[in-house]
């Protein structure tokens, strides 16, 4: 299960910058308590097959899922200029493609779902985890910690970026919103980023967030 | 890294009795902002060897590391009348274990640390998850959530199991304390139990708590 890397890699453990996304199925839990158990495994692994696919076209490295939450990270075991940018790209094709993981449930019978992602940039620890029986190359630190939390601030269909996550972007991004947070074992507030889409040379952009309300309500007569 | 299964197991997704049991080194987050990479990766793979085969000795399955969290549970892929006996068990030689990796700890020059363990017993739904690369077989469901809140209630060197893990053990446990909880998305409050150990034919038992405060302040003369 370990991951091939280049020689002269430290595989003991090295500390380096990274960009780690996190993204899960909001509301899942609950779903899950009310159909079917093969329905739920049929939709997690539809689910994850898809997104799977996606971040391995952006060379991401997908550290865990865990039920339906995927933890992947971006800058290790190889380093790239672009690798906060890949990872804000990369989510932005899983939403999309969320449309593609509806449609598959909907051929099934299984309601819709909506997926939340969050990112954060900056120090972790990488190297192969766990036992002599099961090891694998993966992610530890403080970051991980702040990501998952700003991940539990997203409503489906969101994707939240720390401030560290933007200033490594290139390209220009739509930035639909900017919330400030206090994650808990954080000393001081951060602001996050909801993120629309990305500029640049190949424009890759979700819908327009509509300021409607989702319900039209008539005017009384 | 499919778990071989008896014949006629549906691994498509079924609900079933399992008893859920979460670890992690409390605090080890901060740490590892500030010890060197290779010492912490070298701390968790001592910690998580160690405690693989104590898991492994009572029949627990392994779901996930998750960095220093360990998920694991009893009773799938096979259901036996001990499951949640053997989880709690497992935790208090887990809790015993601890000792060993403190020693470990030691001799290569890292603080010690300690453990917190949660465990809890209820119907969630087991399977084989993931996408068709990576596929193991795991545990979804609320009943995993609230798990990781109990453990999430824990001080180093506690275990903390549900009322229907109490219920379901068939020895005398030593129960050290009683703690009404709300845990975030449960929707009345719980009573968890601090377990010291285990009677029974084979008694299992930490060392006694003690009542004396931490620091002895000298009487003013």
């Amino acid at each position: 299960n370990l991951v091939d890397t280049p020689d002269g890699l430290k595989l003991g453990g090295e500390k380096r910058e990274v960009t780690v996304l996190m993204a899960d199925l909001r509301g899942f839990t609950s779903l899950s308590e009310r159909l079917p158990a093969e329905s739920i495994v049929d939709m997690v692994n539809i689910y994850l097959g898809v997104m799977t696919e996606v971040i391995q076209r952006y060379m991401g490295t997908i550290n865990e899922f865990i039920g339906d939450a995927i933890l992947a990270f971006f800058g290790a075991p190889v380093q790239r200029d672009d690798d906060a940018m890949r990872a804000v790209r990369c989510a932005v094709e899983m939403q999309l493609a969320m449309r593609q993981v509806n449609l598959r449930y909907e051929e099934a019978g299984y309601p819709r779902v909506k997926m939340g992602i969050g990112i954060n940039t900056g120090f972790a620890i990488v190297g192969n985890i766990g036992s002599s029986i099961r090891s694998k190359y993966g992610v530890v630190g403080m970051l991980v910690n702040i990501t998952s939390r700003i991940e539990s601030y997203t409503v489906g269909g969101q994707i939240l970026i720390s401030e560290t996550t933007r200033n490594a972007c290139r390209e220009q991004l739509r930035i639909d919103d900017e919330i400030r947070v206090l994650p808990k074992g954080v000393s001081h507030e951060m602001t996050i980023f909801d993120v629309g889409g990305v500029y640049g040379d190949q424009p890759l952009l979700l819908a327009e967030k509509s300021s409607e309300p989702l319900v039209t309500i008539a005017p009384l007569p």
